[in-house]
């Protein structure tokens, strides 16, 4: 058994505990008689389970109480088609940040007008750009853009001031990463396989007020938002063991302090992975702006693609996974989400450092 | 650690062999260094485990060369807003057998012409109707059935001819239960929590031919079927836990002798359920008509209300689980999927005969 250290872009790294947590429900769940993935998800067993996280989980988070707690399925691409379905009925504003905010005004453009209203793409998205008031006028269906980029390792620090038009956020890859105040946004969505859980389950919430102004009569159950607050996302099977992943997963957030105490965490590895790249930066070349670097993904190149090969080969071969950039920025790419432990990260900044030192 | 006798309707038992092996990836897969759910579903990994999986599915399921075998999410009820959106450009024709068959076509009359060929529902759906040639004009886009009903405990035993129109069938609650000439159907689909899996993976089988047929440039990609196959089902993050569970499905069904050694078995378990009711039936009374009887659900009604509450509360103490009844038709459910051993139906069978003897 030789566990790497897994800085995997997504899905990505579990903490061992929840792993251990997870291994234990297979083949029962303590008196349920069944393990987790063999009982009735319209059994009593689980239906407090999923009541009980689900009040543990707006505590932890802070999600304000008329904001939904959704589970759906499908990812990020899903809600990126199911938004405008529903709510895109004026016309609705995107940024583009990135390779995934591209793809929800690709799925947007085909439901109704869409305006790409700012994009950082000429700067192969390496920054993100700086608000301004002339991008809403005010009708819009709603305003939408992707707090953190993996891919070019950017991520939104300040949130733009909507005004009436609805506030729509992917946070598939910072949700429960730090403190957020929720209640700027409308819609909240996840896909849990970074922060929060495992592929298979998408997290939603979505403020009552704003899911009101849904128009969905017309489309299937299914791609409705109200058929799953109506049916507290159990109107048909849902896929009961990334659900109780999450459950783990709000569980160890707990234990580990809150977001509060894991956002610091999370920062505090950050600066560390950082520190690699400001201390030799004509060695290693951060992709995003200072002011635009990401927590979760920290993006870098090196000064060849030999170098980058040599260094992907030789973490590799010290034990560390899944450092290899995005084909789209190339170089090296450190993802660092909740389960990332500070031990990982404090051996990948030494091993970072003496390899520059080796090969500078 | 009590495992009880599960004859949950879904999700459902799964073999204890199987989740022995889920519980061993969860920390490591072989030589990964890391668990099944932390891995990118990019990496080789991942997907030669795919790629093999496929190729011993369609060996061990007899599945055509010509059908595609995508992994989908959201159940059989994103499959009945899919299907449609993506294929029916004249009209639809639907057999009613049940509550699926009910909401597939619930969703297809939002979409376009969907005409309910045939229904059981004046006999609270207690058997399939006799195929009729006069069902189909010839110019239908496709003709839809629901081969087994787990709620009424119905199944389909010979599928009619459907000519030049595309046949569509969801076997959710029997795939891979049984020996199935798949070639005479264009599309097969099956959420995978009752025979192949856990919930949160939807199995397609997709002829070529058929999938060629969509119009569904209107869709976001996520809708589109032409989506999955291009991409091999890794558009996006697919559900990799859930996948890796049909794997060890595939697997187990290769140990037990492929689909005919099961087939055997699964009917060989109905038969002695079955002759429960028809050694008492004025105490067992079989909901379904005898020639639409399913192997996989065993419906009946005791002769009160009381009896039948006491039938599930004795057997819950004797260790039996998930043997109540649909609301829709009350009284017993015995669910009887691959994984259901001849052991739990063989103490089951004795259970309730004695239980008739004490009480009838």
């Amino acid at each position: 058994m030789t566990r790497l250290f897994n800085f995997n872009p997504g899905p990505a790294a579990l903490p061992q505990s929840v792993l251990e947590k997870a291994q234990n429900a297979i083949l029962e769940v303590d008196g349920w008689g069944a393990g987790i993935m063999e009982v009735s998800h319209r059994s009593p067993q689980f239906e407090n389970m999923l009541a009980e996280m689900q009040v543990k989980m707006r505590r932890i988070m802070n999600i304000p109480d008329d904001y939904h707690i959704l589970f759906c399925q499908g990812g990020a691409r899903m809600q990126f088609a199911m938004i405008p379905m529903n709510f895109l009925h004026t016309s609705a504003a995107y940024v583009d940040t990135g390779t995934w905010s591209d793809k929800g005004i690709e799925a947007s453009e085909l439901i109704g007008e869409t305006r790409v209203v700012a994009s950082s793409k000429e700067q192969n998205y390496n920054h993100i750009p700086a608000a301004d008031p002339s991008w809403l006028q005010g009708d819009e269906s709603y305003f939408h853009i992707t707090s953190n980029n993996t891919i070019y390792g950017t991520q939104w620090h300040n949130f733009p001031d909507t005004g009436d038009v609805p506030f729509v956020i992917d946070m598939s890859s910072d949700i429960a990463s730090d403190v957020v105040d929720f209640s700027q946004f409308d819609m909240i969505y996840a896909g849990a396989q970074k922060n929060i859980g495992a592929a298979g389950v998408t997290l939603v919430l979505i403020k009552d007020e704003f899911a009101q102004k849904a128009k969905a009569d017309h489309l299937p159950p299914m791609l409705r938002y109200s058929t799953f607050i109506e049916s507290n996302s159990l109107y048909n099977t849902p896929p009961v063991w990334n659900i109780f992943i999450v459950k783990l997963m709000i569980d160890w957030l707990e234990e580990a302090g809150g977001l509060e105490a894991i956002g610091k965490r999370n920062r505090e590895k950050a600066a560390a992975l950082y520190s690699v790249i400001d201390e030799s930066p004509t060695f290693f070349k951060g992709h995003a702006t200072e002011d635009s670097r990401s927590i979760m993904n920290i993006t870098f190149n090196l000064p060849s693609v030999e170098l980058e090969k040599k260094l992907v080969a030789d973490a590799t071969a010290a034990g560390f996974m899944g450092i290899k950039g995005h084909r789209s920025v190339g170089g090296i790419r450190v993802s660092n989400y909740n389960a990332v432990t500070v031990e990982a990260v404090a051996q990948l900044t030494a091993f970072l450092k003496d390899f520059a030192k080796r090969n500078g």
